[in-house]
């Protein structure tokens, strides 16, 4: 079987609620937004911690991130792992019956390639994987 | 005002549950455990993630893990930054009214000192900040 590894956290991300004291805890701890990009219905910022990221997801309409705010409220919404051989990865998940949201990677922000596994797969939590260009290793 | 800065997402924490198999998909994903350790009513457990680790928190009675589990269930529990210069954060943060659970470091897992920022403070998210042994850069 293709071989594939966890090689970092890539990310957390926070789904943040109407009041901006939280977002602007993260700019103060971790410093300005390195990306942002517009998702379906959210906007994810990046903010840098070392190698790895805290993504702010903030609700611009109906969709994922709104759902998330109202059932849970803000907080801690998942956490992304950098992974080198993604497919192999899914694959192999797949094959052993762990329950995922994509099957196959899809293209995520920052030009990575991603995939959510169900929360139901991981205790409660929801975990993405994602690649980057540079194989999986962080290279923000 | 003496410096300090944020360096990485040190560790991520899981609060499980009854159920085992969101630790075993950690376990499958990152490898085996390097580092367990008790705490008042609840043991950890870091798995490894690159430099960073997953940090599961398993209740064994009372305490605030099991609290959380009764609030909100398993699933994320908080986010720990590894930060150099831990005492000047903690003093330049109280001093701009920023929410502390603890306003001086204390002793952490692996050796480390840490201290918590309240979730009113970053959104609901729960915050830890951690010093290693080599100043805030991870050496785990």
């Amino acid at each position: 079987m293709t071989s594939w590894r966890v090689v970092s956290i890539h990310h957390v991300a926070v789904a943040r609620g109407e009041d901006a004291i939280g977002e602007a805890l993260f700019e103060q701890l971790l410093g300005s937004v390195v990306h942002e990009e517009p998702g379906v219905g959210f906007v994810e910022r990046m903010y840098p911690a070392g190698d790895a990221f805290v993504q702010v997801l903030e609700a611009q309409g109906p969709g994922v991130v709104q759902r998330s705010l109202d059932r849970r409220g803000p907080g801690l919404h998942h956490v992304a792992f950098g992974v080198e051989g993604l497919d192999a990865a899914l694959d192999e998940l797949d094959a052993r019956g762990v329950a995922l949201i994509d099957r196959h990677a899809r293209p995520g922000g920052m030009g990575t390639r991603i995939a959510f596994l169900h929360p139901s797969a991981a205790g409660g939590v929801l975990v993405e994987l994602v690649e980057t260009a540079a194989g999986g290793a962080d290279d923000g």
